[in-house]
């Protein structure tokens, strides 16, 4: 394993933040998924929510969008990047999963992984939170890429995965 | 479903931080786990980290821990605390999964639940964003609520897990 | 009006923190209030909104109750303090006026006017963010405060104003 | 009003941040301008604001200057944009009355309306906090769009104001 | 030296935020100091700085303040306070020295020589941002813990420092 | 000195942001550096520190690279610049003496001075919290500018000072 380098430590194990200087500006998009477990009853409250009932995937939606400004403050070697588009949505699977997406888009000289996953993540423990009185027993789940594109790496879509519509 | 109601909405379905104006200080504690699963070499480059190497899960659990204090920041209902404590863990599951437990205490009115899973999360977070440029295919499993002590709603104990020597 | 010294400066003149170590805690309340003056059809346009148009009020309350959260931040010679309770709330008064009001509490050594105040104009900010492509000429107005009590100073209300039911 | 549609939610009413990757970058420049009504004796003592005795107007700029920078933060659908300048200045009016006004430009992809309303939202409630000790009637009015310029919609100035010297 | 542990690590050197829970509540202090080194020419400026020509130290002490509240995210490992008093203060030592001093307070588990000490160390990066165009090789020395007092350790005083008046 | 006048302050001495609207991007560097003097103990803790011990430069680099992202929003007449590259190094001079470099990249409008020596600050208040349970009277010392390039105002190289190799 010695010859493979994580790029985000120099030759001496030094943490960095990579050097995207002569990167060209593209536009970049990334698509991340995630999962919140919890039991039916939970999944029927959130189902009910609306403006009058009290609505959870409106809260998580935006905090996941918000977060997503926030990557470059969370985790600590990414690079500031402007975000030129964020989309956040849920679909419920009943009867006991909802379903969280992050569309993200830059126009810079790097990707937005980790701004969809970050979106994702904090929308699944808002959720949660606003959950957590009624269901202790949730559980994220399955957070992952499910595509990337621009740039120079190329087209990357995980395998199994379908188009939301 | 309609006469369970959810803390964080009044009557009317509107959004709100809950009023815990009178709870009573106590000291509490939350524990909180995740996973990330990856491929064998990757495990291998994390478990070979070092000073000399770089120190993955090093640069992870200071995520981990400065994320816990950002919490009131990313989940939009919650309330400000001061975190008394806070460490964040790892164990690493070969061939192909990193467990990561957060623990953190603060004395206040409310718990601390929400800053462990939000360690948790952004230390795996951490851990995808360190090594996405050798494994693009890592996801982020299983985030949940270990343990609970403190206030009047009691102990909990998710069933099934043990306690990390 | 040499006499009247402000607090937040001291006897040369220099701005600070206000020394509060020996006031008391307790549970403190602020209210406050504004308005977005708008054309009726933006109004209208409010009024509709529903989790199915685009709820232009949720998205304005959240933002509201997170920018009470940041108020330290933002005005630079305040305390941080401890919010247990944010409620952020709104009435439609047609043809053309949205009032906001903004409810804190605190438990703590100095009161939270700001935090009230601070939720109000960042709701009334948000709403103009969310309606300006239509209407660019709507006028935030009448940023004041209603109410306050807790502390030495006593209570506080607004004469002429009534309690939002 | 079912054909307007607010560009901060897609064609279900989910928020969203408005997608500009197209856009082309161009020197932006937005004015904003807001007031503090106030007592003739709280005016006199800003009027006497020197390093002397202590200058709230100061604070208040740099306050101002300073939340322009956090704007992406508080209005949540907002983008980040990178302002390369920002300027806000004062009016003194007897009796009564303080005018604010904030200039911000940018190159980029969207305007910086936003920038500039939350400058001098944040200016005044500034000047209120400072203040605050010896009239708590004060009150914000009045916090408009001036003009605007850059970007495809065009020049905008508001009718009936005129230029600050 | 084998046997001296720091504090911040725990007996396997991770990284952790040390227990605070059981300690108690004190008023604390911390007075920090520090130092710009400038060319004659540039003290001169900041000496002739007025509300007319452009007030250095009044931007630097606001800077050092705020930063005072901001110490908790910058220094990794430490506690979230709320300070109750932040004052920061300048003495102008012709030709070529601008002294600072932060003088913070707190009433809480645990001591404020990290915010004393950013406050002075912001104050005088401030001090170089404003000064760099006309002296570049401006040097900031000396950043040090001058007093401390309350909680269990007790008395802190640095040999050979004098009052301040 | 009349006829100087620093660039943050206009005519008639109000502080604001410079007007970088029309300069070029062009990529730009910045090095500083900057001491901590301790007791040759605490120098000894720090050279054991390894992922056994507890890795006290490991922690401060990591705080240097997070600070610089935030300079921004600590020195308050700075633009947001996009950093394309950030490394923070350490070199131990015994018996009682640690030297901090950053090193930081940017392509933009303006240069990436006040985040290399803000990270350094950060680097070194780091060091000093976590060895000041043993050692209170650390003191940071000689924060400087070493060399700047990119930009309009050409190649800076600090006289007398090496290069680190």
């Amino acid at each position: 394993m010695g010859d493979i380098c994580l790029s985000h430590f120099d030759s001496r194990g030094r943490a960095r933040m990579v050097d995207i200087s002569k990167k060209d500006d593209s536009i970049r998009e990334a698509v991340a998924r995630g999962e919140v477990i919890m039991s039916p009853e939970t999944l029927n409250i959130i189902a009910g929510g609306t403006a009058a009932k009290g609505d959870v995937l409106g809260v998580a939606r935006l905090a996941g969008i918000m977060a997503a400004k926030k990557t470059q403050e969370l985790i600590p070697l990414t690079h500031l990047i402007s975000l030129t588009s964020v989309a956040v949505d849920f679909r419920l699977q009943p009867p006991a999963r909802v379903e969280i997406q992050a569309r993200v888009r830059t126009v810079g000289k790097t990707g937005a992984e980790m701004e969809a996953l970050t979106a994702v993540s904090v929308a699944a423990l808002t959720i949660y939170d606003m959950c957590k009185a009624v269901d202790r027993s949730m559980v994220i789940q399955n957070i992952r890429l499910i595509s990337k594109s621009g740039g120079k790496s190329g087209e990357f879509w995980r395998e199994g995965e379908e188009k939301w519509e």
